[in-house]
């Protein structure tokens, strides 16, 4: 029998206490690699390779492929599925995930390879990749309405009631979709910060509800590059971390006219863009 | 005049506490892209763009190659730098790094591609992720000396220690190597977790020190199979955190030989594998 693998493993572990120790059962986040796949016109190519928690796997890859200018809008994605080769081991049967695509779309994959395989002479820097964001066609996000100081510093309470218990012990990263009012739409869980994100924003494009105009995202962790770039896909005007932002992120914020928020705790937090939106 | 990018980014911010709103400047953390190159017979090749915390950026670079597998000892390096293309901005002038091989090696560049062209039929999963470790022939880690639970439980005062105050604050992730008895050895500081720990293996690689047998890898974040890998090529046989393993991390641990523990916090600890050189 197929075992597909949930997002949680059991482990036995030894645990110390002042001095004591203990033999017991723990949890743990599930980390497995995640190959996508995309399919056009009946050639498949894998695209990425990624650790993950299973689980939303269909919602990861489209938020991925999204996330990286591959598709832009629902209908562009003409079906997804698990690889079935005969030939896969059992413990490989749901780490491959293919997203055909609409046939007569032409999509520009090379952005994909920035990874691993830049070659231009001129180099990488923030400021190059900023303008690599600008040069997708990625415009500034709209004007957002203004949120309440009360809105923001509810959020970290809102998006843990909204985890499992598990996760918010710290095994896994949380994301969290609200509205302006504060109001939790839907949270993706994982072991990466960037997975989390893309499981989210896939889940809201596949539901028809991108460009998210006037949502806030809130992330467990810190706020990266990485992040600020998914959420400015995704049109959030709103990025919230319980943690620091970094610099990359808020010159990301601060050219597209995002409110980038961080230290969220207790009564207080920073904004570093955008506060203007604020009071 | 040129600028060499710092660790640390000053920032104008606005802070909100109970209502309270407050105009102040702040420090972020810096992020950049690095862009490694590897050099060989005079022929220049890209190999890989990361997220870093410019500095250390030649450590970085060789802990990278040295964690991927493309160099194993520290005499494979002819020579390192950064790029002086006449026509590169200021600004992306120490944004790439060349590491000039020994003409004489042959290395192995596919590993690098894996992450972004696997085209393998037969798919990823954390069992495929292991076995691609020991095919590249990699040995359990040498039988350690025993561990005293008073030394684990100092190491995140430690570390915090041997940081900057900016970092222990939540802006940069920090990665510290112990010898078996406690005693910090070195740290090394970025806005990403692999890449700390790259640092760190890189210097030590480069300062002769590698393999790390009897050593102790503290990381300030959690341990994922990325962070267990890490360790594992540079012979580290016991990896610490302040928070939570991933699943595929306790796999690398169990089949590797190696000691994990996790949730490093006041008097008491969890270990994950090994638990039988603690005590």
């Amino acid at each position: 029998m197929e075992t597909r693998p949930g997002s949680e493993t059991g482990a036995g572990i030894t645990a110390f206490e002042d001095g004591q120790r203990r033999e017991r059962r723990d949890r743990l986040a599930t980390e497995e690699p995640l190959e996508i796949r995309v399919s056009l016109a009946g050639h498949s190519r894998t695209v990425a390779v990624t650790m993950r928690t299973p689980g939303a796997d269909f919602e990861l890859a489209v938020g991925f492929l999204f996330a990286e200018g591959v598709i832009e809008r629902p209908d562009q994605v003409a079906g997804i599925s698990y690889c079935r080769d005969t030939d896969l081991p059992p413990d490989q049967l749901y780490n491959i995930v293919i997203v055909e695509l609409d046939p007569t779309l032409r999509p520009d994959l090379s952005p994909l390879e920035r990874h691993f395989h830049m070659t231009s002479a001129c180099g990488v820097c923030g400021k190059a990749t900023l303008d690599a964001i600008e040069l997708r066609g990625i415009a500034p996000v709209a004007a957002p309405t203004a949120l309440k100081p009360d809105t923001i510093t509810e959020l970290p309470e809102r998006l843990r009631a909204g985890q499992t218990v598990f996760s918010s012990t710290g095994g896994l990263h949380a994301a969290g979709l609200f509205s302006a009012e504060g109001q939790l739409i839907a949270a993706r869980e994982d072991v990466g910060r960037h997975t989390a994100v893309d499981k989210l924003v896939g889940w809201a494009l596949l539901d028809g509800r991108v460009p998210l105009d006037d949502h806030i995202l809130m992330v467990s962790g810190r706020s990266s590059y990485e992040i600020a770039q998914k959420a400015l896909v995704a049109r959030i005007p709103t990025l919230c971390s319980v943690s620091a932002p970094s610099s990359l992120a808020v010159d990301v914020a601060r050219r597209f006219g995002m409110t980038l928020i961080g230290f969220v705790r207790d009564a207080r937090f920073n904004v570093y863009a955008g506060a203007e939106r604020i009071g």
